[in-house]
């Protein structure tokens, strides 16, 4: 047993305690949290105690921190977790800042950093990339990744978001990456403000294309809604020489109804906590494997090329060119 | 080039005339019909003649007769067609009356008869019985036939169609004998009238249930409904040892639309001359095949068998218990 | 929170004993089985102590049992905690011998008993229950449930099972209840062997098909196999005088791949614990309410009914013949 | 009854000449084409004359002419099947050389041309459309078309194509206009070679992502492969304010195979005039209305504007930055 500090117990943080709980492999010990009343809901509910952040870190029965604070707080508490040689598991993003991050990269990408971009182990993913690791299309040759939020964020929230590139397209560009497995030579962006012109006026975009060029001469196209119409719309298509491995949607469930207007099957899961639930299971667990001495599937380092690509994004998208990486 | 004498300008006699002239191998030489301006209408539209029974039967150059007459007259035509020497293709059902059915039996199993089961030559169902055959799901066990009409028909119909089994599950009880290949040892049938109780009235049911046994233990269930609520609703489950083979309804479309209430996908096909507008055309094929020779899929005998089984199913209806074959 | 006693810790004990924990309404007090290493295991995992029956339905703070036990002692511990006065969650089936089972109808059916029968509570088939008591499909007129294992069960298992009907179909009797809410007046019940020769060896069938009548008409078929060769084989259809509703399979991922030999979609589910997961929950939680006071929605009542239903059945199987109820 | 005259006997004459048979306000009386066998087979066929162009242009008795001849020929049959006051259907391109194209735009965009875009012809995409005009997915916002192909041409024909986007996304250009009813503001093209190296070498891509943007802030991609490699895989995705329409694949069968490896569900058809048979039918029958008096529902004007989209995304390609309109 690992016994395990989260640090953040805000709605991420909650899932991430019952996770670490029904873990068999894993101990949550405290919990820390600026706002005590949270920290003491979770820690009562999972029997854990309350602590700060600096008792957590002194605490050398503490294996392991879930960081699932603020994103400005992210890099101070790995640079400190990873001071007191704690392992580290950090939501992502890692920092909405390039240039901030990469002072951190020396020290983080040689920690046991473990970064949540938690669709890497949604099980419909995994299915996905085992059957391109298992050649099932023949050579990979271009990906479409569709990743519509159902509705918008309150305008006031776009403003500190890092804009959806850094905010919300983080995650595709993740996924590219890790589906790829080449680093991208050229993005070009555009987008347009289509659902709330509040957003406009926060100067961000809410819908979006990303094209990524590769040495190869495969191409990937991200194309992102902060409002689907429909729900939480998540899906990939990744085309081979010889096939085509799609990951569809999920529903709230498999009722069909039929009648002379059509056959009517259930909407898509909207939320991502649903949609994802399996994924935060996997990842946990995933981390236990980190603290008996796997490698982080998903490093520090992954977390800035991440980033990068969504910084570049961002620059296409004002230069209204594609940008060379 | 075989020339052809079609039997009966309705509905469905309409249906065969465009897929003989279509077909290269077939050419539409005489129509004949009771009512002239049907007859007329049909030659006209497709360069042929009008004729009558005896003068095309004694047409030498007439190689095959397609007979879409009115169901009473299928027996006498068939006989007829057979002394003079012609290819029979013969619309379903051969007779209504089991006794009368078998008195030609004789003469018309030796004859080249073709009955016209057309869901034999659907292209989903012949891609259903093609995984049998090739051992797809291992040892067939079980078979589920679900078949309902869109709509019942008007009650007058019911009183001279024979009964549901007879009129409507006939295909259904071919379809059984065409994927299991055993003679049915046993068969049970219930029934209730839900739909229109002017068809109680006139003595039928629009509901049943059909259960069949073979010597095998396998087991097969025919649903029928004369109304669906939602299309012709015709699907076909096979389970086997190590598998499922099954066939879905044809929809009118592959629009899908997605909502916040669900996805709604297209209404099913519910004419069944567009169901089974492709059966038509490889059944009327096939007749090409047995006039150059090919022995017919479908006998006078597979008729009589069909017709024997809805003849039991309508026994123990009344019985209320299984019936012995 | 209403404290609650697990009597029985076996395979569905331990779920039980998570989906009490995990319920904010519940805490697991006292855990009982006859057999101290399984009792403690879950004990110690949940923080509950491990106890006696005697002394659970003594102690005056627990307010519930769930009943999870071998099946010939559900009985006897529903009559024992009824009498101590607590609430009672107790497994399907009540019991194997309906004479038996009804000596206690008395007693049970006015106590506060909720029986397990745990797909009423899948989301799947609540959808389907809530849109015909919506009126989606107009008037119900008949259902098909086909409820096919995985794999048979060991051949020793089969002999004290009860047979296919109390073992197996027991969960469909109940579900054709739920969703037609009549009475069947006629069961027809046939079967085979086909799966393994044991399995009839045993006295036992493993493929049924059965037949339900119902005064307004209305009839339910019921198909099951212990071995469906595809997996956890659950759906359900029901047909309406406007439409049908119908749950299909559930599935492993939703992975979707497409070469030039077809598209081959994700196996389905093939564990109970897995595909009624969720069902489990829902359960537990309507546990809670019928702590709190609710009625619960599956009586002591109900679960005798299904039982007679599945022995009529068996009867039917034996005569060849419909069984009036 | 419209007397028409096809100019070309190829593949795709052979398909219109029985689709105009077949129309019963339609009337196929002479077939052009310069190798005369190809002209005799059809006309025997369908009982047609062959005939010449100019002695079909000055036939009083001929109303349309039916343009299926190669590429560069078609401004020329146009222009002088205008000069005769014939009602003109022409397949698609009009031209593969944008200048050529518009010195005959004034004359042609005012002849009674109708430009044979089938695609917009299909069941499936006017259900689409239909959907959008009946604001099923409120305001359109962005537009997704996906157009593989389901094997790449033979090098040689690459030469004289006019390349990936004159040849192939013809077809998507146009969709694209008829869609989301704007002039696209700008457009942006990448693409690859990545099945043949042999279409590099003759100076064209297989593999193209193209961005298009609009006034109203709306986005479409356009997805194009020379190489599916699973079938003719033709996808259309419509997203609005408050839905999605989409339209799926047209497969060979409707049958699934449920295997303890997956569920397999049939090809998509990969033949082009397989996919768009009925698209054919429904496209000669709008020649007729448009013979009848109806205005042309694609004009020549489409053609030019779909060719200038190709012509932009070819010099976008080139230049590696988005081309303004």
């Amino acid at each position: 047993m690992h016994n395990i500090a989260l640090i953040g117990a805000g709605r991420i943080g909650q899932i991430h305690a019952q996770n670490v709980f029904l873990n068999s492999r894993l101990h949550l010990k405290s919990v820390v949290d600026p706002y005590e009343p949270a920290a003491s809901q979770i820690a009562d509910r999972w029997g854990a105690e309350v602590s700060t952040i600096s008792a957590a870190l002194a605490d050398s029965e503490i294996d392991g921190v879930v960081i699932a604070s603020a994103t400005q707080t992210h890099l101070e508490y790995m640079i400190a977790a990873a001071n007191a040689g704690k392992a580290i598991f950090c939501e992502k993003p890692v920092d909405l800042d390039l240039a901030r991050a990469l002072t951190a990269e020396q020290q983080l990408s040689s920690a046991n950093v473990l970064i949540g971009f938690n669709r890497r182990f949604d099980p419909n993913f995994m299915a996905l990339k085992s059957g391109l690791d298992n050649s099932r299309i023949g050579n990979l040759e271009t990906v479409q990744i569709t990743s519509n939020d159902p509705a918008p964020p309150p305008a006031e929230y776009i403003a500190g978001s890092g804009g959806l590139f850094k905010d919300m397209a983080i995650h595709d560009f993740d996924m590219s990456r890790w589906l790829i497995e080449e680093d991208a030579i050229e993005v070009y962006a555009t987008g347009s403000c289509l659902t709330d012109p509040a957003i406009a006026e926060a100067g961000d975009i809410d819908t979006a294309r990303v094209i990524l060029r590769y040495p190869s001469g495969r191409i990937c196209v991200i194309a992102n809604s902060r409002r689907s119409g429909f729900g939480y719309d998540q899906r990939i298509e990744a085309f081979g020489s010889s096939g085509l491995l799609h990951v569809d949607n999920v529903r709230e469930n498999h009722l069909r109804w039929a009648s002379p207007e059509g056959e009517q099957i259930s909407s898509v899961q909207d939320f991502f906590l649903d949609r994802y639930r399996e994924a935060y299971i996997i990842e946990m667990d995933h981390f236990a494997d980190v603290l008996s001495g796997e490698r982080p599937r998903i490093t520090y380092t992954d977390g800035v090329a991440a980033l990068k690509l969504a910084e570049a994004a961002g620059r296409s998208l004002q230069a209204g060119t594609p940008i060379k990486m």
